[in-house]
């Protein structure tokens, strides 16, 4: 039967024959799983996502939300599915147990993550933002804090968000204007506006928890200046009833290209009366505390590419195994028509889509594998290593799989033609609902500045060079395999490439050019993507070849050659593209610095 | 003032500086236009566009269409645009004088029909729709079809569609169900359902000519056996007055992602009674007939990529003036922020869409250019020559402006930021109008395949020879000037390149490895609208750094820097990235057809 939502077969390739992660299970915290559990679960998250949240996703995108005297109603489809998911304790499956989660291996949570992810679209962020915001109380909060927050918000019962982006403070998040007064009793009294608040107003849980971050007066200007503040809904009283309302308020929602029914909100503080809100951590120490969940957010921001990309990928690969038109290129006039999967410009279209889903997925779980290693690390610095690996891969992971996810979409509708541009198939609201990603948690070109600026050169490059030699391993490997030395020898060509870039974009930013640096910085990002896409395919490539020396059958067979051409065709068709961008980032060119503004026209 | 749409002063620089079209407003037929007069139409038209139909572009996509009972309403705002439109005989004005146009030289008509298409969107459709299905019966119409469909159709009193697209004959024209059978008085019944009809029904005309094609009974299969009739939703008696209403009706419009007020409509002939068509041309010569009007309709939905990403780059580039975030990159904490057109990042997006739109629009012109010659020529060869290339460029026009207009819309949407997203900005409307470009009139891969199979070897490959001699031109010029030669020895080599590129695959088309050729074919058409792109740009900083030789004033100074700048930025930014897929393409990596059917996935 046709796959919808991503190819189950395939995360079981990715997690236990390319990264071989049984080896994490032996770890006692991880007593409660094992192999057959884990995929258990995964197998019952694939139903969940398939028979429950895929029907409400094109009706919540055509009902959308209903925004009234503050209230906002979601879709009436969606509360079904938000309290299965409520009281399957799915929201929680990567939360360690401390803070009431189940402990699952960060693998098995983001397999699960995904499948939601593409079958559910907007509902994804209600049941996923609690949990986001309440890892930040665990690690800051105090203990009474803790207590009274984070079980809830990370079963679902209570939401959670992130109170960051003001109309003049969104990339720019020290020029934020909201303010918090302390008062006697110790808590603040907080006054401001906020929007483009993700959530930050529904109908699906019984009480909102609200991370803000404002400015305590007499605090320095800028983010050094910026403390960050739990803001409930409704009061929780010590016995862990509800309260009285605080003065939170949403005034209005916005009218969006995708993710329709994801509600995103404009939020008063103190507009009424007394908003109050209760410190976490120090003072001025919010945006130390913001990254951690801004972290996590750009992660899930990234699985979303790859989550929607996926989901339309299986789609356009359906349709083009059903869908008859035109006959065979070469055949007689007479000929009869044949499925659109035989013309060689959809084959293409289909490798070329398959080849990105393939990469972005090994690559999202090769972060899991960090974080896993940094868990199990036997010294300091092998955690630092693992920690660091996952820290300089963030921005890429955000902003690539976001990018690319998109593209992916576009040419999944083109594979339906007239079709794909009408509401009638879900590739087309994959496609609006995928834009989002390239936009929210930091844009494309703030990431391209994160990995540029902070993340090439920490611990003195020794992270980098730790990324690199990782690549060269999988290339070694490859150049081992009659079949894939070719492949080997190209991926080694890119490798090589990328390190005398990186070299030569990472001197111009510290000289006087810096301002061309940075120009080419997202450039630069995305050919170190582009490469971290090409050693997956290999390393793909690599474990099916070895798998196809066992002589498999049945399905097998087909899904390991698939690996293979899959990686044949990234290296030979996308790579050598790549390498022309890293041309332009040797070549430095500064016409995009030098150009006057009144140069760019239209005054 | 910041400018809308497009730049009025780019315009008059392709027009009269970079194409030096007033030779041909020496041709007798241009009697009534000289430079002025074409400077007030165009003055004019802009005037219009943002004044009267700029403002229901984004009523138009929130009210969208209602249908009810077979008839299409539109949005109310529409009507006395509309009106205008038609009485202003602003819809006829590149249509020659014999149809009852103006007869106004095609760059003047395209470079209106640009500033109307950015402005109005949607709306574009029910207007030139009927000069199109006009020209048709112009040319193959008996006297009295002329007489009585085209002085009405083109000056938009009547509407025009096309009927061609079937459930299951959308790219496979010759799989039509649709038929004919000859009545005794020589008109025709017509049976059959017709998908995705643009302006198929609407309430903006009084009445609306339908050219359909069908099969007549006993008519060899495929293509060979179409025919094309002229059905009239009104039938017309003798006198122009209007008669019965024809068995022709709108069954229903589709809900689309983009383009949401012009109306596709699915429509059924001979359902309820008799639907009486009349014979357009000879039997069997449908196709013929209809790539007649295809050909336009290519041109323009190529004008649409141009014109969208015009008005996105528009809006963008003045936000990015107006949005103050950030300090400036190297400056210290208590900086103050800057407008974000100072940051490298958006710099650089910004140029890039800058170094598309003025390569498009002088693309665009060019065609009309060969149009122009074509005219004029004086032997034969010359006019072959010049409609040849006109053939040659159509599927790139169509689909290399297609999908590059609709990546500058993503990326203005991205200068935007979290805004770009909602539906406060057109940016977001220009990317979902846009998308529809690289689907409808031929998708990318077909015209792909048309310019690999049909167009390369037009006239025993003298055409493509004198693309390349044209090109070639231009760079001997560059090379000529010291401020341009290096760029001239880049497009060169790029050149160069591109020949050996064309020989290799058009080798491989013609040998058993054709459908691996074919599954190159769409990175072909790519790189070859690349290096057209980096031609337009060269050849504007040419003839800029020839007008900045008499040291000109004002604006005109940063005008002129601009357009050189814009051209070293495509070619040593986005050139060697085309020379990274050009590789590629000589590679011919066949993993694309040698892979299994089964190990795409997803079984």
């Amino acid at each position: 039967m046709a796959q919808l939502l991503a190819e189950k077969r395939d995360f079981d390739f990715v997690m236990w024959e390319q990264f071989n992660n049984e080896k994490f299970l032996e770890n006692e915290k991880y007593e409660a799983f094992n192999k057959k559990t884990c995929d258990m679960i995964l197998t019952e998250a694939r139903k969940i996502a398939i028979k429950e949240m895929l029907p409400t996703m094109a009706e919540g995108d055509k009902v959308g939300l209903k925004f009234e005297d503050g209230v906002v109603t979601t879709p009436e489809c969606f509360k079904p599915v938000f309290d299965l998911l409520k009281e399957g304790e799915w929201g929680n499956l990567g939360v360690p147990e401390v803070m009431g989660g189940q402990g699952a291996p960060s693998f098995v949570a983001s397999a699960v993550s995904e499948y939601f992810m593409a079958g559910r679209s907007a509902l994804s962020s209600y049941v996923s933002m609690g949990s986001g915001a309440a890892a930040m109380i665990q690690l800051y909060g105090t203990e009474e804090q803790k207590k009274k927050y984070v079980k809830r918000m990370v079963s679902a019962e209570w939401g959670g968000t992130m109170l960051l982006t003001e109309p003049n403070a969104g990339s720019d998040v020290g020029a934020l204007e909201t303010s918090a007064v302390k008062n006697p009793d110790g808590t603040y009294s907080i006054t401001g506006n906020k929007i483009f608040i993700t959530c930050g107003e529904h109908d699906l849980c019984s009480n909102i928890i609200h991370p803000v971050l404002a400015r305590i007066e007499g605090a320095p200007a800028g983010t050094k200046g910026i403390s960050i503040f739990i803001v409930p809904k409704y009061f929780v009283n010590d016995d862990g009833s509800l309260g009285d309302r605080n003065d939170i308020w949403c005034t209005g929602i916005e009218h969006k290209h995708g993710i329709v029914a994801s509600a995103t909100c404009s939020m008063a503080m103190g507009a009424k009366g007394t908003c109050i809100g209760y410190l976490l951590g120090n003072e001025n120490e919010g945006m130390k505390i913001m990254f951690n969940m801004m972290n996590g957010a750009r992660m899930h921001t990234g699985l979303q590419g790859l989550a929607y990309a996926s989901g339309a990928y299986q789609l356009a690969l359906n349709y083009a195994r059903e869908r008859v038109q035109m006959r065979e290129l070469g055949q007689p006039h007479d000929a009869p028509p044949v499925t659109i999967i035989k013309h060689p410009d959809v084959r293409r279209n289909l490798l070329w889509m398959k080849s990105y889903v393939n990469g972005m997925r090994s690559f999202y779980q090769y972060m899991d594998y960090q974080e896993e290693l940094s868990k199990i690390a036997d010294t300091e610095e092998e955690r630092a290593l693992a920690d660091g690996i996952f820290e300089l891969l963030t921005p890429i992971i955000k902003s690539y799989l976001a990018n690319r996810g998109y593209e992916v979409c576009v040419q999944a509708v083109q594979v339906f033609g007239g079709a794909g541009y009408t509401k009638d198939y879900l590739a087309e609201q994959y496609m609006r609902d995928c834009k989002i990603a390239s936009i929210y948690e930091g844009t494309c070109g703030i990431q391209a500045m994160d990995l540029l600026g902070r993340k090439m050169g920490m611990q003195g490059g020794k992270v980098f060079m730790t990324f690199l030699a990782a690549i060269q391993n999988t290339i070694d490997e490859a150049k081992g395999l009659t079949e894939l030395a070719d492949l080997g020898e190209r991926t080694q060509k890119m490798l090589n490439k990328l390190g005398e870039v990186a070299a030569h974009l990472g001197k111009n930013a510290m000289s006087p050019q810096y301002k061309t640096a940075f120009a080419h910085s997202l450039p630069y990002l995305d050919v170190m993507g582009d490469t971290i896409m090409a050693w997956m395919n290999l390393w793909r490539a690599v474990t099916a070849t070895q798998k196809l020396a066992a002589k498999p059958k049945g399905k097998d067979l087909p899904f390991y050659e698939g690996q293979i051409k899959t990686a044949e065709f990234f290296i030979r068709t996308v790579v050598p593209t790549s390498m022309g961008r890293m041309d332009t980032i040797l070549d430095m060119c500064s016409a995009a610095i030098d150009i006057s503004d009144e140069a760019f026209g239209g005054l």
